[in-house]
Parts: structure tokens; C-alpha cells; sequence
């Protein structure tokens, strides 16, 4: 929060020491009874009040039961910038954004891949690495390192110097949070699966070798638990299901599927493993997002012929999230593809191949991809998306019916993540993996997990953030019969019972 | 505050984080709402609560509004001892001691020289040295380089390490304290005399280069002003005039003499200057209390003979200021002396001899002092001596007068200060520098400051310490006309107003 505020100069008759004259006035513009202040503030503060002649501009973080004081400059134009970062911490991506804290504008923002991928690509195995000798502070000497070069880059990028950052906010999975700072993950993945600590406290990024002003703060966003991390946090936030009347649902859509549903008076959240299909993890043309990756497909209704739309519509080398799900439900509504998510070759015609004894589609001809190789998707990538959609169905049944709620009741469905951004809603239903709602329902968030960090920084939100960890019931997803039962009715396209499905026929086809 | 718990180990049915699970017992066990953890307390955290067995010996030290956890350790009796550090920081003398925290025990205690003395024996040369060039860092360094330095020596006398020191309390008037932070003092013996903060966050040693634990944590005495330190808050938390029903006066005596009087509802404090006599600035043969110094000095009535003690009972080598006191209470009781403070040469005899034109009174001869020479006290010395003693009269004399008091009326008179340990009362009233109340109201605190430090390191004392800084009403000392006449009237021996001193006469003669 930044304030501007004017003090009556020193006298004899009002001789209040500097930083207790600054931090009366501050607290009594900010209706508060405690406003900390740091040594090194204090260093140059004589100095600077008298600069700017007692016109200052302060820039206040909210505490848990405080206010720190973090930065005093003046109150005129001249003054240097005060700059905020948001940072979505992902196992794969990290974003960095940032903000100036005197209007609330970003002025930049910058992708990179996590560093930890050098020790493995998925969370497992860099928890397992960090039990070995070293391996931890590796680990966090990763993504430390890279968090900091990348920001140097994107203040040069934006005119600023670190120095000008003054406020973080940090949103990850509970296991990167933990290895971001350092502390051992080991015990979120063995029974009965307890973090280190679910809500740190705001500490000096000095703490934690983040290169920004040695002043600034950090907020990291609480976790739930193992396996309900901050960024699920920063997307409620983000989101305002939590301020809401209605009840709506939030589902982050990747390699665990995560869910919460509820409103201001409640929520109910669990997570469960959707399988790697939905976030590219295919077997051969599965990518992330990026340039020339195929993120959009669809098909003409007479001719059947697809129509691929690449990102930066470069050649095709390959196929994110988004373009799968368009794809399957491209197949299935053409009848390329059956019930069962089994590939028609008599309907795929000269598109159907036989490789490794496996059929497979061609999605792209070697002639017009990239690569110069068939980009092709496989019978066995079709079956791994099926039990992902399957998975994450199940899961919003699971969650919806055990509020007592039919997913039909839902007037609100937010669909998070970058990738959420690009489901196209009408494939996710075709193949049964979201509710069939009228598309209105769906609310794209983009990065909500971002967003809501970027929320932290300019708002007085850590109460809020608070109440949602603490308003959250977590459900353990109990695999039990019922579960398996409705995970078996859905391995199918859309699903076995197709009433539940109304809207989607070949005549839908786009 | 120590606290031992026994924690319920997790399970599936409480997967609480291992800092959370901590936390949420602690907050029961102390009724509170918030406990702060640092992140570096974090990392052995999941070790030591499994090697532990979940029975835990947790140290915490109180912050406003909030409990700090600082280390813990397990219950039983072979986990590393947990050890607080008082300080007394005096511009002339540092005092240490340290105290088991778990039974509150002394352990050891140390004193050294400011090694900042060697920049200027008096604060103000200090102060304005802090100004030049890389001044101020020099300063800090000087003094918290010889804290880290005695620490260290006094651990392995008490055969502990800097390590397991974990709280660290400190007290010294507002201009050491502000150097000790490595804070600018420029402004506080400027007009409108503000110093840069009044009351310091608790804070971690590291900040401030102290070496002991990396997680110690620093509690600073605030100071009321420029002119009123910390180490006084500390010295009246000590006595625990705060708490009392009773009006009591507590009088610091050194080259400052400040006053307290009041009580649990009141209080109102004044400083003056009181000149260096009173703490060994004589000319020549003044020194601070050390080994082979006159502490103490009678007259044996009927033959006039001086019967004189040095510490350790060495061979004198000069004399302190309750020696001081003591002799010219003897040499005026003794009529060598007369009521303006001149000596009487013809009642000193051969003690009696002019040194560089002025009169001066042998307190040892040559062939008994340690330095071969004469021990003198001279008719300047005399005339200082007089012009303190006058100084702190009519200072309690005003103070007591504002709150519309007799001296007369206090019951309890403390008098801090290791100096103020070794005066004997009777002295101090036979010359007119402290009222003429029964010996018995006169409490020595010792090193009351120190005390307090320690007092703080044991109890809960933050919100006592910051009540105590904030009942205070500081009076400038206004030296009108008014002043005047009561410091003239109070520039004789014991005082112009024989009435006021009814105990003082040659039959009092000890």
C-alpha cells in the first residue's frame, strides 16, 4: 500500500524521535496499532525526511497483525519508483510480473523454464533428489538463481533496476514453495504427507537470496497441504469466489487436477492425478505451449477437413493441452474416433497408420510440419487422454455430490491456468471432461495463480489469504468403489450415460 | 520464555505441517494468537521434533504483539543449554552477564572499557566524530567488535559457546544505543534534540554483527528522548517503583544525574549534568572503582586519624567517587573543611600543602600510595565536588517540588548505579548531596540497568518496558532564576539551610 502522507516538522515543544513521529501519523491515517520498521530503514530516514522537507510517500506491506514500513521517499513525482513482483512459481513455468505500486499498472512480464527441469522434470524426482547430500540447497540455488537473472533482465527490459523492487509475492505448489525456500520437502510425499510449514511467515527476500532492494519483502502464499499448494490460493483470490454469494466451482487443469467449490461461506477443495495428457505430455508430439505448437483444431462439418492453428502460426512441431482436447473431440464427433476413444481407421482413411504396431492418426503430414516427420497422435495417447478427462470428470462429481450440489447447478465454472485459457469449453465437453453447462458458465482465469500474487501486492489482502487456507476443508479423494464406478462411466466419449451430454452430437461439429 | 510441551505426533486424521502442529500447541499452551517462526528455525525443524519424539523445550521471546519462537530443542535434560546475554552499555563501562534461561541462573558476568573511548572518553566527541567520514561505522564497529570479542572470552569461561546464546538484551543511554545500531546520533544534542527512534523493533542479532546463535534475537531498551536512555528504563523496571503503590524517587548518579520519582500511576523523569566529580573525573587522583582505589573513607572521631579502604586492599593508587564522598563528608564533619567547602589549612596540619598555588589536602602520603606520590585532593577538586553535589540536590529538590513533594515525604530513595552501590548514604548526606531522610530509606539497586536487561530476558517484560517509556512525563529541566537560587543555597556544606540536615554534625563523625 503506498501513502502519502505530510508530518509537522520537529520543535522543542513536539520532539518525537523521526521514526516515531513518521509511524504516530501513519498510524493513525491507516487506523492501525502497530507499524513496524527495520533497522536499515532507519539508517538513511533522518536524512530523507528532512530531504523531502517531512512530503513523503510510503510504502506499506500488510502483515499478519501489522504493517511494515518498507520504503520512505518522497511525496513529489521525482521520487524513484516502487516497484512490486508477482512470481507464479510452476514445477515446469515461472512467471515474473511486474507492477508499479503507485497506480497498480504492470509494466512487464517474463516467462522461463524452471531450472529444477536439469534434475527432472516432474516434482518427484527433485524431492527425492533433495535428499541427497547437497541436493536441497541445489535445488533451491536453482531456482533462486534463475528467479534473479530473469528479473534482472525483465527490469532492464522495463527501464527499472531490482533495486526499485521493494514487494514480492510468490505463489507455487507446496513442494516447489518449500524447495524455494530452502526447506526440505521430503515429508510431502511419504505418510502422512506433512509440509515443513503451511503458512510462512513475510520475511526480507535477503532471507532467501532473491536479488531485489535489500529492503523488500516476500509473501509467499500458504499452502493447504501436500498436495494444495499457494497457487490454488492466489487463484481463489484472484478468482472472488470467496467474496461471492453464488456458489461457483474453480478447477486448475494440468497433471493434478485441482479443484475447490463454494462460496463466501464455505469451500471444499480436493486434488487428484488427472494423468499428463491434458498438459502436453503426450507420447511423441505432446509440448508445452509455444511457438509453432498446434493449440487450436478443428474441422470443417462437410468436408472434414481439419483446420490446425499453430501459435505465432509457425509450422506445426507439435501439439500443447488445448490442441489435444480440440483434436479428440474433433475425432470423436466426426467418428473418427468411437465411443470407446478408439481410433475408426475406416473413417480416419489414408490418416490412419499403422506404427510400432500401434495405430495412430496423422495429424500433420511430414510434408507440412515442421519437424519434416509425421506429427502424429497415438491409440495409446488417446487412451492416456481418456483416463485424464475421465480423472478429472470424476473428480468434479466426486466434489459436487458431496456437497450435495448436481454440477447442472453451477452458474459459475472457472477454468484455470494458462492452459485453461485456451480450452476451448465445447471440446471439453465433446469429450466429456467438463460438464455439459452452457458455455457462458466458463470463465477462463488465464494465470490466475499470478493474478492473485499480483493482487497481493497491491491490496491489503493477507487477511483474506488467510481465511481461505483457513476456510478450506480439504477431501481426501477416497478411492473407493463409488469412485471407480464413475471413473469406468466416464472412460468413455463423452460418457456412458450420453443424456448427461445433450449438447453434444456430430451436429455440433466446428 | 521457556515453554516444554509434548506435541500429538502426526498421523493421516492431523496431517498439520510440522511448524504448524508446533505452533497451534504453543498458541493454546500461552493463550495467544500469534507466534512468529523464522524460516531458518524451519530447517531442522522436521528433525528435531522426530528426534525429539515430539517432547519439546521451546524458547520464545515476547515481541509486541506477537510471541518470536527462537529455538527449540528437546525436553529432556542433554539438549544444548539455552542462554540470555545482558548488557548494560555504558559510554564509559560495558557490562555483560549471562543467565540460563531454562532456571534464570547467573552464569558469569564481565566488564570492559568502551573500546570508543579511544576515539573521546566523553559522548559528545563521539557524536560529532560520528559525522566525519566513515565515522559512524567505525564508532559501531569499535563497540559491537568488543561485545562479540568479552562474549566470546566469557562464554569459555562459563563453559559455553557464543552459539547457545539465543536472546540478547540490551540498555544504554539513547546516544550509545543509536551508535550501537550503527544510527547517526547528529541530531540528538541538536536543537530540537530528536534521536532517530525511541523504541527499536526486536530484532535478529545478525543485523547488528553481533556473533552469537545466526537465530538470537535482539530486544534494545527504548529511550524517553535524547536525555533519557534506555538503560533508566531499564533501572526502573528493576526496582519496580512501576508497580508500587508508593511514591519512590530512583536517582542514577554518574557525570548525569537523572531522577525518577513516582509510582505505578505516574511518573515524571528529568536529567541534568552534574559534572564529572561524582565519578572519578577529579583531577588527578579520581579514577573509576577498580583495584587498589579508595572506595571508602572515615575519620575516627576523637583522633582525627583517616582510616581508609582500597579495593582488594591493594596500595591506593587513587580514589573513586564513594571515596570522594566519604572524604569531604570527614573533612567537613572533621572542621578541615568549612561550610563553603574551602579547606581549613590550620585544621589539616601537615596535611595541608600548596601544589602548583593552589591548596590541596594529602589523602596518602608518598611513601604509603602505590605511585610513590602523593595522594591529593585539591581546593579545585573540592570546589567541583561541591558544584555536583549542589547540582543533583537542587535537581530532586525541583523534581519533588513540581509534584508538589517534600523529599522529605518518599519513603524509599533508590539509588542506581554500581556507584550508587558503594555511597554510603550517610556521607552523601553529611555533605548535602542527598536529603537527610533515615538511612533505611535509601535502597542501592547496583547495576540497575544490567538488571533490567536481565530482568527482561527472563520474563515477559515488553509490554511492561513500553508502558514504563510511555507513563513517563520527561521535564526540561527549565534553570531560571528559580534553579538558581536553590543551586546557590545548595553550594555549601551540607547546605545554606542547616535546618534541612538535622543529622549532620561533628557528633555524627564517624
Amino acid at each position: 500500500m503506498i501513502k502519502t502522507i505530510s508530518l509537522s516538522p520537529p520543535s522543542l515543544s513536539d520532539n518525537t524521535a523521526d521514526a516515531d513521529r513518521l509511524i504516530r501519523t501513519l498510524k493513525h491515517e491507516l487506523n492501525t496499532d502497530r507499524i513496524s520498521i527495520e533497522i536499515d530503514l532507519l539508517r538513511d530516514l533522518p536524512d530523507i525526511l528532512r530531504k523531502y522537507d517531512y512530503q513523503l510517500r510510503c510504502l506499506l506491506f500488510q502483515d499478519r497483525n501489522s504493517y511494515l514500513l518498507v520504503n520512505v521517499s518522497g511525496a513529489d513525482e521525482t521520487s524513484p519508483p516502487q516497484i512490486g513482483l508477482a512470481v507464479d512459481l510452476g514445477t515446469t513455468r515461472v512467471v515474473l510480473r511486474l507492477i508499479n505500486l503507485i497506480n497498480g499498472n504492470a509494466l512487464g512480464e517474463s516467462t522461463f523454464d524452471n531450472p529444477q527441469i536439469a534434475i527432472g522434470p516432474d516434482i518427484l524426482t527433485r524431492i527425492h533428489f533433495a535428499d541427497t547430500e547437497g541436493g536441497l540447497e541445489h535445488l533451491r540455488d536453482l531456482i533462486v538463481n534463475g528467479i534473479n537473472k530473469e528479473l534482472s533482465g525483465l527490469c532492464r527490459t522495463c527501464a527499472i533496476t531490482p533495486k526499485d523492487v521493494y514487494l514480492i509475492s510468490l505463489a507455487g505448489n507446496t513442494a516447489m514453495t518449500l524447495m524455494f525456500m530452502g526447506l526440505n520437502p521430503h515429508w510431502v510425499i511419504r505418510e502422512p504427507y506433512i509440509p515443513v510449514i503451511n503458512t510462512p511467515e513475510i520475511m526480507n527476500v535477503c532471507k532467501l537470496g532473491i536479488k531485489a532492494n535489500p529492503l523488500a519483502k516476500i509473501l509467499i502464499f500458504p499452502n493447504i497441504g501436500s498436495y494444495f499448494g499457494g497457487d490454488l490460493i492466489a487463484g481463489i483470490l484472484f478468482s472472488g469466489m470467496n467474496v461471492s454469494e453464488e456458489t461457483a466451482i474453480l478447477v486448475d487443469v494440468g497433471t493434478n487436477a485441482e479443484v475447490v467449490i463454494g462460496n463466501k461461506d464455505w469451500m471444499i477443495a480436493c486434488a487428484g492425478a488427472a494423468g499428463p495428457a491434458l498438459e502436453g505430455g503426450l507420447s511423441k508430439m505432446g509440448m508445452m505451449a509455444g511457438s509453432g505448437v498446434i493449440d487450436r483444431v478443428s474441422i470443417h462439418p462437410a468436408t472434414y477437413k481439419f483446420d490446425i492453428h499453430t501459435i505465432d502460426n509457425q509450422k506445426p512441431i507439435g501439439i500443447c493441452g488445448s490442441g489435444v482436447i480440440d483434436l479428440a473431440a474433433c475425432l470423436f464427433l466426426s467418428g473418427m474416433m468411437d465411443i470407446r476413444g478408439k481410433l475408426v481407421p475406416a473413417a480416419c482413411g489414408n490418416r490412419f497408420k499403422e506404427k510400432d504396431g500401434m495405430g495412430c492418426f496423422v495429424v500433420v503430414s511430414a510434408s507440412e510440419s515442421a519437424t519434416g516427420r509425421d506429427l502424429c497422435i497415438s491409440q495409446a495417447d488417446l487412451d492416456s487422454l481418456k483416463r485424464s478427462k475421465a480423472a478429472m470428470f470424476t473428480i468434479l462429481e466426486t466434489i459436487s455430490g458431496t456437497v450435495g450440489l448436481m454440477l447442472s447447478d453451477l452458474k459459475t465454472f472457472y477454468v484455470a491456468g494458462t492452459f485453461g485459457c485456451f480450452i476451448n469449453p465445447k471440446s471439453a465437453i465433446s469429450i466429456g471432461m467438463l460438464p455439459d453447462l452452457p458455455l457462458e458458465t466458463f470463465k477462463p482465469l488465464g494465470n490466475s495463480s499470478l493474478g492473485g500474487a499480483g493482487m497481493a501486492l497491491t491490496q491489503d489482502c493477507i487477511d483474506t489469504i488467510d481465511a481461505i487456507r483457513n476456510q478450506i476443508t480439504y477431501l481426501e479423494l477416497n478411492v473407493n468403489q463409488d469412485f471407480m464406478n464413475r471413473f469406468s462411466a466416464a472412460k468413455f466419449f463423452p460418457h456412458t450415460d450420453i443424456s448427461r451430454f445433450p449438447s453434444v452430437s456430430p451436429d455440433a461439429m466446428y
